[in-house]
């Protein structure tokens, strides 16, 4: 009897994916990319995207509000059909809720789960509602659609393309820990009230991430097409490992070039991380990951939304940062790995 | 703070469906229906359903085998697709699994989900694979595709229209009935050694259901179109109330109709319940139950995959059954409910 923990969340979904090789349907990509994509004819694709969400696994009641909990469940879906430059107009959603749970508690869910539906113009096309022996499981399922030439999977990267990632890095990390740290503060002392005045940002970033549908806009007004694309969920250092794989590539990151917010910092500091670890592996922020090609320099150098962090190289085996104190150092793939219990 | 059981899960779905009326896309039906319809061009749609199990709930590992309930979590969301007339091409899989759980364990899951996708020729499209606190939860989203005109909907059977169900009814019942008895026997005496060879038949309704695409092929080759169609998930009762209620329309069903395997029956007897009952308020059938124009008679009267149970009356109030001792009585939508504790 082997332990999961021997294979990792990696290990697992490669272990699925060889035993599902061979497809009955005209299928264009199936596991391994952000989410899987079949042609609908007149050139057009879907794109199918699931994320499953488990309480005290992927969020604590204790500090995550129901309302931006629903909303998160519904962005982190979406982010998943950004990352394939395509559209997303619609979700299902099933959840499983022991009876503590309130008619109020699920009214407050599916409000939030309705204001991301708003915001990102996509329609609840059904679900499942169900108990569960203990605690709450949200899992949905999100769909999109393109043009099949502008979809763009993780394997397009070439030699010399920029790569740039959208907004900044490891704020989404930064206010779980100090969500965390406050929690065990009112553990030891309920009188305490939490203070988060001076972390609004990075725990918003936490409890309420937004996919950058703004992104893929931005970069079709630009007439701009990314040869390669992810969503960080993970962290910087895992997606990039993800790309650079699946594109047969090499990188090298740039540690100044990686943006961090100012809270982000302040909170590194007060935990004795280094910021370029908690740029690399804060996961959570959401935001997108994009290799272009050099030629595209001039056309997106002035975004504020974006910024190029580094560039793609042709060795495979290298994937490296640049670090301030000019010495380069090899960017392990550490991501969350739920199975081993690591975070960050 | 209100209890979820003051609402039940019917209750909750109607409260879900009113905060989500408005739709941002062109979609033909969202939820309310087996599955959601939305436009794709060429005359064609697509449809999606998502059905989530959970363990200690929807299952009891003591004795489902991990291979049968991967086949039966896709099974169960295959039937809604061909429940909307449609053909099922692909599903995202995603589950949450305590530390107990092996690499073999989950291996011989997605042996069951492998054996469904190849015997319904669907593939499987993407998924997420995480730790849970507890247990095991399974959730499938599947995905058809029709020309619009060929999609059967509840609301469409019409006054007159035959009522039809395939195969046998309760039979997945009895089946849960004879593995639950057998469980009870074993907690109280460990060495005794379970003999289910005399209810083969209703233990594999149980544990393996097939979900109905050959009634889908057959009304085709038929040149037959029902007016109205579900699966029977939650017992004959419980799915006659939703068309009847979706159409405007009553029902008027003939007990001596109701087709019941022998071992039903038999299992029927040792519980000593009623075999109307059991027929009509069974679930986890997975069959089809559709309504078809009265000129159409002939053409299907013959048929031995499905029967002719009844006939749609004009009052909507109206939903009977003609017993076998003469006597009408109203038919009562029971239906699972796992918010309120009760089955069958």
């Amino acid at each position: 009897m082997t332990p999961i923990s021997t294979l990792g969340e990696f290990g697992l979904i490669e272990r699925i994916k060889n035993k599902f090789k061979t497809t009955h349907n005209q299928v264009i990509k199936g596991i391994g990319d952000d989410a899987a994509v079949v042609p609908i004819g007149n050139g057009l694709v879907q794109v199918y995207t699931t994320d499953l969400l488990a309480e005290g696994v992927h969020f604590d009641l204790s500090y995550a509000p129901l309302r931006h909990l629903g909303y998160k469940a519904v962005a982190v879906n979406l982010s998943d059909i950004f990352a394939m430059n395509a559209v997303p107009f619609g979700i299902t959603v099933s959840i499983a809720f022991s009876n503590r749970f309130t008619v109020e508690a699920i009214d407050e869910l599916y409000e939030g789960i309705k204001l991301a539906c708003e915001r990102y113009h996509v329609d609840l096309l059904g679900g499942d509602t169900t108990s569960s022996r203990q605690g709450l499981v949200i899992s949905v399922t999100a769909f999109g659609q393109a043009k099949e030439e502008e979809i763009v999977y993780r394997s397009g990267a070439q030699p010399n393309d920029l790569i740039c990632v959208s907004g900044d890095a490891g704020a989404a990390y930064a206010g779980l820990l100090v969500l965390e740290r406050e929690k065990n503060s009112f553990v030891n002392n309920p009188e305490l009230q939490p203070d988060l005045s001076d972390y609004d940002y990075v725990v918003a970033r936490q409890l309420k991430p937004e996919p950058r549908g703004d992104i893929i806009q931005e970069l079709r007004e630009m007439g701009v097409r990314p040869s390669a694309m992810i969503d960080v969920s993970d962290g910087i250092a895992s997606e990039l490992h993800h790309i650079c794989h699946q594109s047969k590539v090499g990188a090298l990151i740039y540690a100044n070039k990686l943006n961090l917010d100012y809270q982000t910092l302040k909170v590194a500091e007060e935990f004795q991380i280094g910021a370029t670890t908690f740029a690399l592996n804060g996961g959570e922020d959401y935001e997108l990951m994009f290799t272009l090609p050099l030629k595209d320099y001039d056309k997106v150098k002035s975004s504020g939304n974006f910024h190029i962090i580094g560039k793609i190289t042709p060795d495979e085996k290298q994937i490296q940062i640049l670090l301030d104190t000019g010495g380069i150092a090899d960017v392990e793939a550490q991501g969350w790995d739920h199975f081993r219990g690591e975070n960050g």
